[in-house]
């Protein structure tokens, strides 16, 4: 029987990372390599009594089919946190509730681009999002990250250089997987780009609300009086990602065709988790609980900058964020990352490869992405400790 | 700006059912257009209890992101319950938990099939799997369906006629919309061509067990000694549909790329529900839950038979389903339902108009869908007899 895959797929890999959690399901390993949440931080206790509650008391709203743009009152709630906390929201805006942020990324991708159709991506980008596009047949191009975000000559020797670019790809804030973040001067430049060369921006912001010292760099889309931005957030990361929530506030044709490619994805985003995010938001306080996240993983990762500092070789580069999951490193010396991997996983320790976030993934990098939130405190000095052996080796 | 929508979704409208839901959200509507299962069968205090206890005892399980594939033992249980009631899995099949069995069969069509490429379907068929196929560029050939099953004959002179032809889709039992049933030659001789030809057969079996008489034609899977048979399941049908919990079970080569797909798609199905319908089927009886079903739909079904019985025109022609949830009608005499339907809604009662369900969505039609398994008895009887005075006039 002949199983041939269709074109969009045939090429499309599996994300390394979901490999590489596959050594991290050992106990025994220490795994810097995810992006998964503090778990300890899930306010579980208080999910308990009001899956509870709902599925007793609402029982047909809990379990019955609901409408594919998502359950009003959570869409009403996360239209007024939008407004209040990020500035976000115009009467041309919609917003759709999706199954994470994920998905409000592939059904973008899917409504808007044409096989061929070029997206141009941050160097390094989020691989969910670029195998999102490639599972689409789409053009990556790929502009590199600076310390202050995208390097916007580079954008527009990309716009000047390729025709059909659907829309431009950004995580500005705490950017997966580098950690830094672009500053207000580069959002309002970028803005202008986009705008000028009638291109949209899909602003992706899982890590925003995690700024360790409070100060939040306004959201592209907070900006956007055109029309041009479409914003995707997501519950992941401020209340629990096994819950798989998310939106994407975007402009209303946007939204409605959106609207019918969920449709024919998955009808609607399971009502349960919509309920819980819904009442949590109603009966307890979401800030005080982001609050206690921007502590824990500023704590966590001064200890990761700390001990890189103690135990890294002198000359190994990295970002130091101020806020997300993630830090990015270089080693340099022409060195390949994801060759050394296999090292670091005989001392039991995963990293992410820097190629995983690369357009032309083949190409071996000097790179590698490092995360704080997941391992505790010891096993984040230890795991840096036993990396700093396998670096200096390497290095020698 | 330009909000051009790609090719592939640019031709693709709303689901007419859910569109015909605003009108059913109006109380006073009587309601036969949706495929709702009764609310009053959901296991609400049983699931109140199991959710309350793994959120407070199996938080991490719960909340974090977990793995593509789906929870282990729900896969595990999947596996034992086809096993054991439909006689499903060989070695070379595995196994995708998935958010709805519509999920399962938008990725199979990500995965396999190619803008052009012919998919056959069922005349009329389900709206959720033909816009999913449409929304890939899928070529839709139709083939009629019989009380027996697809004309078998049709669906030879369909795989002559048509290149690239990648996948039949039938749903076999109680389907959607007829409500009829393939008969067991049927199924074989399908199987047959199938294999004779090279092409794949797409199961959908989301009402099987819905059996009023607890007689179960044997599923086309579970005599796929070849490996060309890809079956979707759901628990929409026999638990609940808010939860979003579909699997698909196929030839391991689709499985492996439709994980893919799903990585890119909604990263995993959410927990909650996962670990709901693992609990509830390791703690509680699911089969006793289909025996109430089966019996509750029986009951409906007469009770709307009866009615359309007393008051339909004598001419109209309508099966008589043995499990499932529709009805499907033929006014005839060249009425045209869509039309029509909108002199039901003056008398506050929505069915589906039988285009819906059709390859070629304008061409008008004298058929409909009955749904009997949502309103109350009083209202199914109620609903018919002014169904019956519209269609008597229509008649005249």
């Amino acid at each position: 029987m002949d199983y041939t895959i269709s074109n969009r797929m045939s090429a499309l890999r599996g994300s390394a990372i979901r490999e590489i959690f596959k050594y991290a399901a050992d106990p025994a390993v220490i795994s810097l390599a995810g992006g998964n949440p503090n778990p300890e931080l899930f306010p579980n206790e208080a999910l308990s009594d009001i899956a509870a509650e709902i599925l007793r008391e609402q029982p047909v709203t809990a379990l019955q089919y609901g409408i594919t743009e998502g359950y009003m009152p959570l869409r009403q709630a996360i239209r007024e946190r939008l407004a209040r906390v990020e500035n976000i929201g115009t009467e041309n805006d919609d917003l759709i509730v999706v199954s994470g942020g994920q998905q409000g990324i592939e059904l973008a991708t899917k409504c808007l681009v044409n096989e061929g159709d070029t997206v141009i991506v941050e160097l390094p980008s989020f691989i969910g999002a670029t195998n999102a596009f490639r599972s689409y047949g789409a053009h990556l191009v790929g502009v590199p990250v600076q310390n202050d975000g995208m390097d916007l000559d580079a954008l527009e020797r990309a716009l000047a250089e390729n025709n059909n670019v659907r829309f431009i790809y950004t995580i500005p804030t705490f950017q997966n997987p580098m950690g830094v973040t672009m500053s207000i001067e580069k959002r309002k430049k970028l803005y202008e780009i986009a705008k000028k060369n009638g291109v949209l921006i899909l602003e992706d912001n899982p890590y925003g609300e995690l700024t360790f010292n409070g100060v939040k760099t306004p959201t592209i889309k907070s900006m956007d009086t055109d029309g041009i931005v479409m914003y995707s957030g997501s519950f992941s990361k401020i209340l629990a990602p096994g819950l798989r929530l998310g939106f994407m506030c975007a402009p209303r044709p946007i939204i409605q065709k959106m609207v019918i490619a969920k449709q024919v994805s998955d009808v609607h985003t399971p009502m349960l988790p919509q309920l819980l995010a819904t009442e949590y938001m109603k009966r307890y306080d979401l800030d005080a609980l982001i609050l206690k996240m921007r502590e824990n993983y500023a704590h966590k990762c001064k200890t990761m900058l700390d001990a890189m500092e103690q135990y890294f070789p002198s000359d190994v580069i990295y970002t130091r964020p101020g806020g997300g999951l993630f830090i990015w490193c270089d080693l340099g010396h022409g060195l390949d990352t994801f060759a050394l991997s296999k090292k670091a996983i005989e001392q039991k320790v995963v990293y992410v490869p820097g190629n995983t976030f690369m357009v032309d993934m083949d190409q071996p990098t000097s790179t590698l992405r490092l995360n704080y939130s997941t391992m505790s405190d010891e096993k984040i000095v230890e795991g840096i400790r036993r990396l700093g052996v396998v670096f200096g080796e390497a290095l020698k």
